[in-house]
């Protein structure tokens, strides 16, 4: 199996980048190769201080790095021979099983779209984010690829999310719910009116509208919402980990009793680092003809390591073949209502 | 100053309720008086457990409990003679300066509108909420009173929210921030890129947009988003900070090391709770002409009592004439561009 990692992308690349990805590859039970794409001289001099194994990571040279400032769309043309375009194009020549990358959000969507084209069915792709919540954790979709949707987009993320869950997570017949403001079938906006409809219609395993503070009692596996609203709880959840982390760690600190704080703050940093995106190392764009994995900008190397090794595994599951298979049988429904 | 009060409102009504009434009473620095709405006999049966003072607290009877499960719009006419349906028409008399309930929020909204009707020249009224962050706290609007809105009501909860900051909790000149996906004047819904130009001409306070991530940086005072997004985000905190309280109490007490666990729960409690509704009591509902508190259905005595005590400064503090004067400052000047 063969990774393309985009070594250029992200708060601290290429040096958190190369060493993520020496570390997955030590990790890793599946012989999984790694073309780390970028620049050359930039990338070698990383994996120079981690005893290069030259059979196992490879270089793929690209000159430019993708301007944040410039629109995704213009990505592709402004910057053809940059290491996101170029990573992105193993996967479409072959080369590469899937993708991975700390860059802008946007430009990943916007190229990968571009270049490998939507899965056959899907309307819309979305970005999923795994939440390690209870026994098994739930997912979010989507997370920020769609501002504005209609009731059969939000089908389609919960098929293609169910199809995560399931292999991803072993969830064979994953629950799903719709993020509302209430649980009775006509709550919210106009279309997730229509969208608790048509998933009650379609979906043998739709449990109804979710509301935002029952994501944590774990009888959901999948929560679908559009891109608005998820991305901005995904970034709330981000502000509000660190906030009541530094807030316990400052109480602690001047609280004048005479007890082991050091122990306090270390179960609370473990169960807060559950939370943060490290962990799980990074969203998946699913909907595309190829595997693309998105990072937060901040990855360090241990999220990097992370993502790549949650990407080889979806690699290893053919997570595309089966959204391809979920979303047909399902048009296939909907055509006969 | 005369505060009407639901007492068969919420989970706890109306033992928790009148509970609270008589803590608020008892606490308050300005002359406080009550009225409590409901059943007679079964508030005077909770009043009689705590010494009634009958100069201060009052019964309205009113023999109906407004029905969750009837439509919002339906509340006036289907239950006229419900602690809600009275308790507001207090206000609209003039025997009372404002209203609070832990009842349903749609029928207390839709009933206000009905009744109140809205100030001059607000076109949505909108609910906010008050989370104690940083040194003063900020205040999200709206939370739940608008699932869809345009740029100019978005302009419209910045004004009434910043009045509440102004008054409420002193600070002078609020600096407003509009919730969206990215700092970009060009990111999220078509309204919020509308929303984004029509501040910046307007407001002098307006700083752009702001990511949920960065809700707890201390550096905006109001936030704004349509109801949709803001229910979801008020109600993704109350979800998450149960949570991780579950989680850190039961990581405590599978510890194995020698450390005193009961004081440390005590720390993490105090932090936790602050962050509960319980402290700021409820959601003031803005636009209508009069004060209504909302609080949240599952509140206790506790909340109860900080909700009245908090309304109770919002008319010493004369905020819905700071609101009307605020907002057709605004109307004025929108005309003008």
């Amino acid at each position: 199996m063969i990774i393309a990692v985009d070594a250029m992308g992200g708060d601290h690349a290429p040096p958190a980048i190369v060493q993520g990805a020496v570390q997955a590859v030590a990790e890793s039970k599946d012989k999984l190769r790694i073309i780390l794409t970028g620049k050359k001289q930039k990338i070698q001099k990383e994996l120079k201080k981690y005893g290069w194994n030259k059979d196992l990571i490879k270089i793929h040279p690209a000159s430019q790095v993708a301007d944040s400032t410039v629109r995704p769309s213009q990505v592709v043309k402004k910057f053809p021979d940059s290491s996101l375009v170029q990573g992105i194009k193993l996967v479409k020549q072959g080369k590469a099983d899937a993708f991975v990358s700390a860059g802008s959000t946007g430009a990943i969507l916007s190229s990968a779209l571009l270049l490998l084209g939507r899965i056959e069915g899907v309307r819309r792709p979305a970005i999923i984010v795994y939440l390690p919540v209870g026994a098994k954790g739930i997912v979010l979709c989507d997370v920020g690829a769609n501002t504005e949707v209609k009731a059969r987009h939000l089908l389609q993320f919960a098929i293609m999310a169910s199809e995560y869950m399931n292999h991803m997570h072993g969830v064979r017949k994953p629950k799903v719910g719709l993020l509302n403001i209430g649980e009775e079938a006509n709550k919210g906006r106009e279309e997730y009116v229509e969208a608790h409809s048509l998933l009650s219609k379609v979906l043998p395993n739709f449990k109804g509208n979710v509301e935002a503070r029952d994501l944590f009692k774990g009888n959901i596996d999948v929560v679908v919402c559009d891109g608005f609203v998820g991305n901005n709880l995904l970034k709330f959840a981000e502000g509000w980990i660190h906030h009541v982390h530094r807030e316990v760690t400052s109480q602690l600190i001047s609280d004048e009793r005479n007890i082991d704080k050091s122990a306090l703050n270390d179960i609370f940093t473990d169960i807060i680092s559950e939370y943060e995106y490290e962990e799980s190392g990074g969203s998946f764009l699913l909907g595309i003809k190829g595997i693309c994995m998105i990072c937060h900008g901040a990855s360090p190397a241990r999220a990097i390591k992370n993502a790549i090794l949650s990407t080889a595994q979806s690699v290893k599951e053919k997570l595309v073949e089966s959204i391809r298979v979920g979303i047909s049988r399902t048009v296939a429904q909907i055509e006969i209502i």
